[in-house]
């Protein structure tokens, strides 16, 4: 029998053939590990937003269906678990995109070593793409610059250094002086948890802010640049990602600040013509009443009180300054759809 | 002795001349009235956010101010309690311009029912102005609009009917149909606490959400007008309000969506000729940590994380539509500084 590879990221590790993912809606106040024994934990896991991050829960869920191929072999019930968690959640592409490899290595091969080689690949291919990402995009930060950011797009959203954080990390390495402005991202607070507890642990120097007081801040001039990662991006150049992402691309815009969009060639959209195709995934009304962190919870609005909870929203490709993907940096105007296609063959092949 | 009239209003109630606060830090979920003894109990309730809304905070000290006097006489006592409340916050104009009349009463006549008289007269005006606000501003909404609002500004910020919310509400009592998208308002949560327990109250159809999705909302086209209320108007129409306004008159200006700005003329500042002169309250970092909802406390971030908190931001006047004062409406490019200075003589000779 095939045995599985020990892997260790941030937030997922796989020792002796066991799958376990760092619990996300507990950090930063408790550090659990879940065990991921089956494909519908692992649905589980990302539906319940314990596993997040675009592309750490495509690599999550390879993960788990290479297990499940270990398991169980590469017959009907493999391709009916993958269809399920292919719609674990509908907004990230990355999900989509690693199960599809999977599926169609599993259908043209019938071999289990052959479907958890793919999700070792993928695995591997996402440390690459970090790297890659944090390279090309360190070369936009200078030294002094303030930086914006939202949600988490570290070492907590990959299994590699991240996207749009993992930018920020390198230049901190490589002697920039920087301090980051960490909107706390409302309602699961990902900024607030997450970002802010990955940036102490690297001694970034940062401030946290409410989702609100991001605009003040650009009006003061207190903010030079906009990092954010990405979700699914469309052909064109519009992407989705956390739902505030929108309006600070339109605040960048109007205070003439760079807003730069993170992510690796695989959160790309090829069926995706623009940001409209995009499905945007609306959550539970408890989310916006209060809060829950772990089994804590603590609501402050009235009882039953009517939500509107979207997860993601879309920001055209017009209020970006630049796409910095693994193949290299697309400037706006320089044709998007164009240079991302021959990007992202750049990437695929470099990988 | 001079006794003192009773007085009731949604958050504030003098009976038997005791007067009490609604807790607004423990609503929606507790109702519990604040016994206020002294002037130092008020500046308690005000800088512990007990009692908010700029318009309100000048009346409750007015009235606590007015207790001062009857209970030690109008000397040297009384002033030096007056300037120490008139300290208690630095950003909203209403607490002082109402002490400064206080004090010149006090000046003038040395007298203590003249004192007690004038403080009964700006409870009385208040419920007034919000009558006036309510009427002009009901004009400017139409039927099937989708109103964004931040903040509170309703019968709990005031002692009347509320200033932007109480336009919204003139307005559903006309009939029209409308639907508000009430900002939650982060970190103190006045809108998911305070403006979701009033419109609820008053049958008002509204969805709460979250700081960060009043962008997306704009972009779908789901919101036509913004109401906000104002801490204090610059003689040139800048304005500032609670943290967060400043950026959803941005987006308003972005997507072509009226922004209209609701406050009584006692909210104007004569000495400050533009925004930049308003001095901008920072507050704890604990209320961006977490969340304090009366004894209950849940933080979530990382323990002694740094923090940016502006409790307010100023917003420039070339971002607003309209002014709604109790003199009327004044519309952008009709010149703000003479129709300003017509508006509050009309306003004050109309009370």
């Amino acid at each position: 029998m095939t045995t599985l590879k020990d892997l260790s990221s941030m937030a997922l590790v796989r020792q002796a053939s066991h799958l376990l993912l760092l619990d996300q809606v507990r950090l930063p106040k408790e550090e659990i590990w879940l065990s991921i024994e089956s494909v519908a934990d692992m649905i589980n896991a990302i539906q319940g937003l314990h596993v997040r991050g675009a592309p750490l829960i495509g690599v999550a869920a390879s993960l788990s269906l290479a297990q499940e191929a270990l398991q169980h072999g590469v017959g009907d019930n493999f391709f009916l678990r993958a269809k399920e968690l292919r719609e674990a959640r509908p907004t990230a592409v990355n999900l989509m995109n690693c199960v599809d490899r999977l599926v169609k290595v599993a259908r043209q091969k019938r071999d289990v070593d052959a479907v958890v080689c793919e999700a070792d690949a993928i695995f591997y291919e996402d440390v690459r793409l970090c790297e890659a990402l944090a390279n090309h995009g360190a070369s936009c930060i200078q030294d002094g610059d303030h930086i914006l950011t939202h949600c988490n797009t570290g070492g907590l959203a990959t299994v590699g250094v991240g996207t749009a954080l993992g930018v920020i990390q390198a230049a901190h390495k490589q002697g920039k002086r920087i301090h980051v402005y960490v909107d706390e991202t409302r309602p699961l607070l990902q900024g607030a948890r997450l970002t802010a507890f990955e940036l102490g642990k690297l001694g970034v120097p940062y401030s946290l802010i409410c989702d609100n007081m991001a605009g003040a801040l650009m009006q003061q001039r207190r903010i030079q640049k906009v990092f954010v990662g990405a979700d699914r991006i469309a052909l064109n150049g519009d992407f989705a990602n956390k739902v505030g992402t929108y309006a600070l691309a339109v605040l960048a815009h109007f205070h003439k600040i760079d807003f730069y969009v993170v992510a690796p060639h695989t959160t790309l959209d090829l069926a995706c013509t623009n940001g409209y195709g995009v499905p945007i995934e609306e959550r539970s009304p408890g989310e916006v009443r209060g809060v829950q962190i772990g089994n804590r919870y603590l609501d402050w609005s009235p009882e039953d009180c009517p939500v509107y909870n979207p997860a993601f929203d879309v920001t055209p490709e017009s209020l970006v300054t630049a796409w910095i993907l693994d193949g290299g940096i697309v400037a706006r105007g320089a044709g998007f759809t164009n240079s991302v296609e021959f990007k992202k063959q750049a990437g695929a092949s470099g990988s």
